[in-house]
């Protein structure tokens, strides 16, 4: 019997005759000669199917067959130097599984609105294959890291009775006789989960209900959030130089073909290994003043600035220390300079912007208190949080990550809405 | 400087001096000899303070420790084999790091609404730890046959449009200007996925509605669901077996510490392995007629049902081929006999019901559509996923695992809603 292999294991399989399943992306001919692009799911090969060695009529069969159609084909592998998988195969038959007749995107260019509304067919070009099989490896690289230094995956809740940063762009729901919202990060829950375990992340969906359209935001979006106790600023910044720089070797070192599909720059990759270069935020607003930016100590940066700052370096650059009222109330004061927080922001080299943010935690209970206090947080339903300052409280810190944003970036996209399966942007559900 | 270790890796540092990191779970005290259970979120481990050798003034330090507290503790590790962790500390030095007074969790019972309340605390006991261990590596083993037999992770989106089944049992948002729901399952864009990368897995929240209130419910759950194009029904249950056997045997070989904490029978999970029975609705239905269940054929089954059949067996038991009516509508009906359709549950053993529901999916373009008019779906929201029967259909197959069905039947729990961090439940959000 002939085996089925699929096209990414094809090249153990040389001098043999194989079957593949898969899908025509396309075809060429010249006369006596058709050449197949077949894709299945793992990869791309050019099968050859020449009049004089299968006969008229499974030549004839090729000749009907049309853009999408699914197929089995078999042949003899060979090696070939010229094609873009180092192989091709010499068709010996070839047979229809399912027709398609007008599939909608054809091989030239089409508007971004009509490509996502065909997100379900889209997904099958060899681009779009490529930017989800290296999200893929983007997750499994960080469980790989995190599962192989010490930490426990958690699932903090999606439902939550309230919100982890500000009530603004939050998805209500009705839970029975309660409001609740769907959580905008984890990270509250992850603290928790600290205390009871050591290190811990968590890895799902994330939400903001945000009426902005750039090229940076989903509404729907994943994050990684590891929460580390017995944890300081310090050791946040080379926990976070370390697992970056590892989740990119593992994209360079598992998805070289699909790199390829993408034209993606690996060399610029190559060079993201610790250390990673550190600016205050102080230094950042005099060197941003200096190169023509008008800022003031205690603005937030935006997007210009971010690429500014960004663009002096060939590896992610931290961040540092940004003004207390910029940051979120749970981060640790600086002990020497309380008008600062002990986080960081991670901005990602060309342009790309933020992908990490992170900090130490306030871990005295009289400060977060008070810290409650002045965001007019209810202590009814932080009390919680409290708690864990009340009882054995550590020094603690957490990142997070988000996941299309470090995509789109090690894939070079210029939208992160390539980066997920089936996005969710500003007026867009569907499908 | 005195080494910073865990507890799970102290067997390295017998004879060697080590500092500690925890939590003070417990404390005995005869005397001369203070005994701490300290625990750092990798195990528990018994530390023993000698008056005479740590001195007046550190014994009276740790007179004064209290439950939950954080601590270092510095110490000589002893291989000591009457200890439960193997190895004891012979305590040198300890220091407070955090204080905790009046600790609501005491080491007596409490009512389980009590320890729902305290969920963020009660996780950090060691039975709770325990299974959120396993949890972590129940997914991680997922992920590592997965990823191995040649799937790509996919996330479907957890804001929809419309409903996978049926319309009732859904939470609702407003998306914009839009009606959204929260997913009950991926499966239909994991469909689509798998036309365009052959095999495919999700791994994330799902979500039902639903105002029961029995052992095996949560309101929001974790699903796993494996989705292969050119995968017939026989396919898919021997994928299956292997799967859960694989997943099983992981736990097995790196949770021993964690199932002996949880006092779980292993010998009962060592039997796992494939093949499991097999039996058809049929079979099922003759079968519970005979033992004294009023049943008739094209009834489902219920809770005691499904116990009953599962008791017979010593592994996982499939149900094969139910009436068509009592499936979902994307179910390939059975060529021989299309009153039943190509599907399986899979029932754990020890009463732990259905933890897998999978099938063969329609593939053909008018029986789906023929489908979509019977059940009244509308084409609007769901034609894209009748294009996956237009544009290369192909036989495909897939299944969905229960998360906490599995861990608590792995942990040997009563009841789900320790089988995940923060179980959201009917009336309960908080925390």
């Amino acid at each position: 019997m002939t085996p089925v292999v699929t096209i990414r294991e094809i090249g153990r399989w040389v001098g043999q005759t194989v079957r593949l399943q898969g899908w025509l992306y396309n075809k060429r001919s010249s006369g006596k000669i058709q050449f197949l692009q077949v894709r299945d799911g793992t990869g791309l090969i050019q099968c050859v199917v020449v009049r004089s060695e299968v006969g008229d009529e499974i030549f004839a069969r090729c000749d009907k067959l049309t853009q999408e159609c699914s197929l089995t084909v078999d042949g003899v592998v060979r090696a070939d130097e010229r094609a873009p998988s180092g192989y091709e195969l010499t068709v010996t038959d070839v047979n229809l599984i399912g027709p398609s007749h007008d599939y909608p995107i054809t091989l030239k260019e089409h508007g971004v609105d009509f490509l996502l509304d065909h997100r379900h067919l889209w997904i099958r070009t060899p681009r779009q294959r490529a930017i989800l099989k290296i999200r893929a490896e983007v997750m499994r690289a960080m469980s790989l890291y995190l599962d192989g230094h010490g930490f426990t995956r958690v699932d903090p809740p999606i439902l939550t009775p309230a919100a982890c940063e500000g009530t603004t762009e939050l998805f209500h729901t009705r839970y029975f006789d309660e409001d609740a919202y769907l959580t905008q990060s984890g990270q509250l829950y992850l603290e928790a989960a600290a205390m009871a375990l050591g290190k811990v992340y968590s890895m799902g969906p994330a939400f903001r209900a945000e009426k902005s359209k750039t090229r940076r935001h989903l509404i729907e979006f994943w994050m990684i959030e590891p929460e580390m106790a017995f944890f300081r600023h310090e050791d946040n910044l080379r926990l976070q130089e370390e697992f970056v720089s590892f989740v990119v070797k593992h994209v360079l070192d598992n998805c070289e073909p699909e790199l390829r599909t993408l034209g993606r720059d690996v060399d610029k990759l190559s060079k993201v290994v610790p250390p990673f270069p550190r600016m205050t935020y102080d230094e950042a607003v005099a060197w941003l003043n200096q190169h023509g930016h008008d800022l003031k100590w205690g603005d937030d940066f935006g997007a210009p600035h971010e690429t500014a700052i960004a663009e002096q370096f060939d590896k992610p650059v931290f961040i540092e220390r940004y003004p207390t009222h910029l940051k979120a109330f749970y981060m640790q004061p600086d002990p020497d300079r309380p008008e600062v927080v002990l986080c960081a922001d991670m901005l990602a080299p060309e342009g790309y912007g933020e992908i990490v943010g992170g900090s130490e935690r306030i871990h005295d209970y009289y400060l977060l208190k008070r810290r409650f206090e002045e965001h007019q947080l209810p202590e009814e339903a932080y009390g919680w949080y409290l708690d864990l300052r009340k009882y054995g409280s550590v020094p603690h810190s957490g990142f997070g990550i988000g996941l299309e944003r470090t995509v789109a970036w090690i894939c070079g996209l210029e939208h992160v809405r390539e980066a997920i399966p089936f996005p969710r942007m500003l007026y867009r559900l569907y499908p």
